[in-house]
């Protein structure tokens, strides 16, 4: 599909289109692109795979970089990214977080209005916008805008998330690359427990879907291995039981290592660390701070330390190292990530607006293709880890996760332990 | 020094001594290993450095490896390293943590009696010691009782610590794979906060000494690049001082990355941790447990909060991460800490006890060497940051310290941006 845009890309200007006229003459003019939301280790690939196919579209003229995504274009903050040197892209595109700056901003009606007045004096025809499930609402709120007002533009929404959480696509690019930040600290750290043994907690981010704390498992390989306990936004938290679970690995190993998913919740929805927050902080698109803060990880470990005051117990919250590391990258996420950019601007030269996804091709090697849906199927909910995935017990993941997942997070380090001869 | 030893040590047995006779006949029997304290990412290269040489040593029979540190000597829990496929051993070198088991034990009298009993039921005439400065402290002990007793025993300490506080020695193997993590999470966690911009908090471990914390400025390479401020335990931390200080970077850069060690202390010598912590555990040498909570780092963001209401701040406490991260290796501080253990071993051959040192070689490429000091002149004491690496305002550490660690934590992603072409 991607070749196919490609190749009718290679003419200088569209065809005139038979149907849907007014749409089609809209397809030559200068682009935007942005970043938005939570950065991640490979949202600049994306960046430079726009730019570089940008390039090589004769109906994209300049190609605008919008500082902070659609705070750029409020308040003219752009930059030309058509004279960009390409060695240095290729160095941009390997450096973690959004290379153009980020933004949490949903933007109002007044607004909409004001960004499509900055598209029009620039002559910005196309829109590409990088970011998550917030942002392809942003993506998708300023199309109707557009739409309402009858001006010709297309808005392609690239994806990006370490929280896989995108809706229709298999995964989402950013995704691999924090899975292997997070199963590589989970192999470090449970060498590091079996060396002094004890119980030791770690907060994984992932406010609504378990898919980055589900990657704590992926470099397990001997029945001992940790983490011993997944616990995912999917199964409502019960603190009573969560205990009860660590007194039994406790019990069988004489160790614990738990992975815990930053938004997990009580039966009835509410996020323990919402519960434990006293002044809970919340974003533009109503989320709430889970992040950056150490108080759910030091209140399971006391709640630990309650029930087995012998036991040694430390808790850790990974926060915002696991999405923007510098050189933990997974080279399928880097490889997929370019992908997306790219194929956006191709899309755009022979489809209307839209958003990039993902899915596997069929076959026992991994190996994925891009295809574009409609903004309104991805914007604004999120897709959960499947139920099929998690253990009956709903403290662990089942191999069906790992066979999605380990191609993602790429190959990960050798851990080998020594023969037990005595 | 080391090639001296292992040109001595290819001799079958040592030659008996003119002197000190009674020392240089216990020169061959069986050898124990053991690993103590905090792990590191490289401590299983030392473990394989004294595996690999004490096979090459024909005054060496068993070589045993104790599970976790003394407590397997206590135990009788004792592993037959001699048979170890080389294979396999080559992988444990590169496997993170202490493949022994570590513990954090300094033994009672009545323990070193035991030990030493061990160590006569196995004929064992050298004890190898892997950690920190604790352990050094363990390994003279230990050498003291065997004295009193008059028992034949070489104890040569192999240092390890990811904190480089060890007296004597240049730097300490561990160090700079540690120093690489920290180093990498800025780099990446400055992107990170050039995106979405705010205060960020990172708290570092390095209870007595600030050179991990120090090792957050690795990565710099312009003006703005951050951590902007950097606290050491070096210097007394003063909270005021502290919020003014993120006030004036903030009126300056818009933004603010800050390093915090999770030392950092007021005038008086008391921790802001300890201050925080309303139950401090402390761990059998007396340290106070610093590491596993997010305490310091949510009281710091609070202190900004208050002082700056509008501001985005958040606050990540690097915890364990950054000792055992799987696949985050400094290549030279894997071959150095594979040097002590394979020295420790060639030293025992033709000295008496001792701890291994690492010296700077002259020249203007990085080189080091071995050398063996006396237990006493490393075990329990620290070393700290020199106040000359800090800067006068006791914020920030000078050039000084980056071209002393630079070649330990080795080579460092690149990081790159935008030219700012409008």
């Amino acid at each position: 599909m991607a070749k196919a845009s490609a190749s009718t890309a290679r003419k200088r200007r569209p065809r005139p289109a038979r149907s849907s006229a007014r749409v089609r003459s809209v397809f030559a003019g200068n682009a935007v692109v942005g970043q938005s939301g939570g950065p991640t280790a490979v949202i600049n690939q994306s960046l430079v795979g726009v730019i570089l196919e940008a390039r090589r579209q004769k109906a994209i003229g300049k190609l605008f970089g919008a500082r902070h995504g659609v705070q750029g274009l409020l308040k003219d903050d752009l930059l030309d990214l058509s004279r960009q040197r390409t060695d240095l892209l290729e160095q941009v595109a390997d450096t973690p977080a959004a290379a153009l700056g980020s933004v949490r901003k949903k933007p109002t009606p007044e607004e909409c209005r004001q960004i499509l007045a900055a598209c029009r004096r620039h002559d910005i025809r196309f829109v590409f916008y990088i970011g998550g499930n917030d942002s392809a609402e942003t993506a998708n709120i300023l199309l109707e805008t557009a739409r309402a007002l009858e001006h010709p533009l297309r808005v392609i929404h690239v994806p990006k998330t370490i929280d896989n959480d995108l809706l229709v696509t298999d995964h989402c690019p950013g995704y691999g690359s924090a899975a292997k930040f997070v199963a590589q600290a989970f192999m470090g750290d449970d060498c590091d427990n079996r060396s002094l043994k004890g119980i030791k907690i770690n907060v994984v981010m992932g406010r609504h879907a378990g898919f980055l704390t589900a990657a704590s498992v992926l470099g397990r390989r001997t029945p001992d291995d940790g983490p011993h306990l997944v616990y995912l936004p999917e199964v409502a938290f019960d603190e009573q039981r969560f205990v009860a679970d660590v007194v039994a690995v406790i019990e069988r190993f004489g160790r614990c290592l738990v992975a815990v998913s930053e938004g997990v919740h009580d039966a009835g929805g509410t996020t323990i660390a919402e519960r434990i927050a006293a002044r809970a902080e919340r974003d533009a698109h109503g989320n709430v701070q889970l992040s950056g803060s150490g108080a759910l990880g030091d209140h399971l470990a006391h709640l630990v330390r309650v029930a087995l005051p012998q036991a040694r117990v430390r808790a850790d919250t990974f926060g915002y190292l696991q999405r923007c590391f510098a050189g933990c990258v997974s080279p399928v996420d880097a490889a997929e990530a370019r992908l997306v950019g790219r194929d956006a601007v191709r899309f755009a030269m022979t489809n209307d607006s839209g958003t990039v996804v993902l899915e596997r091709r069929p076959g026992n090697r991994y190996a994925s293709r891009t295809r574009l849906v409609a903004l309104s199927e991805v914007a604004k909910h999120t897709k959960s880890l499947p139920r099929e995935w998690i253990s009956a017990a709903g403290n662990d993941v089942k191999p069906a996760f790992c066979r999605y997942a380990s191609p993602l997070a790429g190959p990960l380090p050798v851990i080998a332990r020594l023969e037990a001869r005595r």
